[in-house]
C-alpha cells in the first residue's frame, strides 16, 4: 500500500508518520520525500479497510499534513516502471553487461534471440552465447571504443552496436561500468530498408 | 549523503534511525527497506565530518543494527541510473510519449536529431516536430498497432518503429499508457547493411 502525503517541510514530520505505522504494527517499506513539491510518499504492507480508514484519519491529524491519498507507485517506482516498460517494448534486442561481461539488464527481444529465461542469464557471462566478438578482451582493452559488428547467435546473424557505458565515480571522474549491446536482426534490417524505399513511392 | 544499514527486521527500527537524524536537525530525503537482505538505506543532507562520526556511532548503538556504512546510491537510484545510462548510450534516437503525444522520456541521440534541449521538449507535444505520422490520431484509434514508418525531421529522413506502451492498471488490466518511438537514420541503416555484408567477406 502507498500513500501520497501533502505536507509542510517540517522537521520530525516523517517520524510522526512512522509512529502511526508502528502503532498498527506495520513494517515500513519505503519513504520518499520531495521537499520541492511538499510531498512525502510512504509504502507499507496492505491492511484491512477498517484499520486503513483509522490510519488515514490519524495521518491527517499530524501537524503540517494538508492532505493524504493513496497512490499506485512511489515516484522512484513510477520512473523505474517507465524506463523498464520502454526497454521491454523495444523491438530490437538490448543487453547491458558489467565490466566482467556479465548480463545486468536484458529486454524481452534479446531474451527471445538468446532463447533463454531472464533468471538464467542475468548475472551470467554473455560470452558463451554469442559468436563473433570477445567482450571481455574489448572491455579490458586500453581504448574501449564503440563498435558495429556482425554477430551470430544460435546460427542466426545480427548486426550489433556495442557501446561502452561510462558512469561518474564519487569524484566525478568517468569510469567504465560496462557496455550496452543493441542487436538488429537481418529481417528487421530488411524491413527498415523496405520502409525507407516505400517512402519514395 | 546515504547510509546502508545492515540490521534485523525489527518493528520500529526505522523510527530510531529517524530519531538520530532529527537529533541532528537533518531533513530525511528517503528510506528504502529490503527485508530480504536485512538492509535499510537512508538518504539525508551532508553534514560535517565530526558530526558525521558521532551520528554513525549513534546509529551503530541502535538495537538490531549490525553494521553501518556509506553508500553512493539508494537501490532505486542505482537501478534508475543504470537504465537511464543505458538509454543515454543508445546510438539510435529513443522517445517515449504519453497518451496525449507529449514527450516523457527522450535520449541524447533523439535530442540531437530534433536539435532541441531536454527542458524544451519534455512535456511538450512531439507532433509539431515530426512529419509523416499523426501520433494523436494513432493513439486514439481503436486498434493501436505497432508501425514501421518513414518520418522526416528537419528535412532528414528516418525509419521509425512506433510501438504502443501498455501498463497494468490497479486491477491488472492492460491499458495504453503511450508509445515509444525508435528512430533510425539513413546513414545508420547504411552502416548496418555494410556491417552485415562485411561479415560475408
Amino acid at each position: 500500500m502507498r500513500l501520497e502525503i501533502q505536507c509542510q517541510n517540517r522537521l520530525g514530520l516523517a517520524q510522526e508518520v512512522l509512529n502511526v505505522l508502528v502503532s498498527y504494527q506495520l513494517d515500513l517499506r519505503g519513504i520518499e520525500v520531495d521537499p520541492g513539491l511538499g510531498r512525502m510518499y510512504v509504502s507499507f504492507p496492505t491492511l484491512n479497510f477498517e484499520k486503513f480508514q483509522e490510519l488515514m484519519a490519524k495521518m491527517r491529524r499530524i501537524t503540517g499534513v494538508e492532505d493524504v491519498k493513496t497512490t499506485a507507485f512511489l515516484p522512484s517506482e513510477r520512473e523505474h516502471n517507465e524506463l523498464s516498460t520502454l526497454l521491454k517494448t523495444l523491438p530490437d534486442g538490448l543487453i547491458a553487461i558489467d565490466s566482467k561481461a556479465n548480463v545486468t539488464v536484458i529486454n524481452d527481444a534479446a531474451l527471445e534471440v538468446l532463447a533463454v529465461a531472464y533468471e538464467a542469464i542475468v548475472g551470467q557471462s554473455l560470452q558463451g552465447m554469442v559468436k563473433g566478438f570477445n567482450f571481455q578482451r574489448w572491455l579490458e582493452g586500453d581504448d574501449v571504443l564503440a563498435q558495429t559488428r556482425r554477430l551470430e547467435i544460435h546460427g542466426k546473424r545480427f548486426v550489433a552496436d556495442i557501446l561502452p557505458v561510462m558512469v561518474p565515480d564519487e569524484t566525478g571522474h568517468e569510469i567504465l561500468a560496462g557496455a550496452v549491446i543493441n542487436l538488429k536482426s537481418e529481417s528487421r534490417l530488411g524491413q527498415h530498408m523496405v520502409a525507407f524505399k516505400k517512402g519514395d513511392q
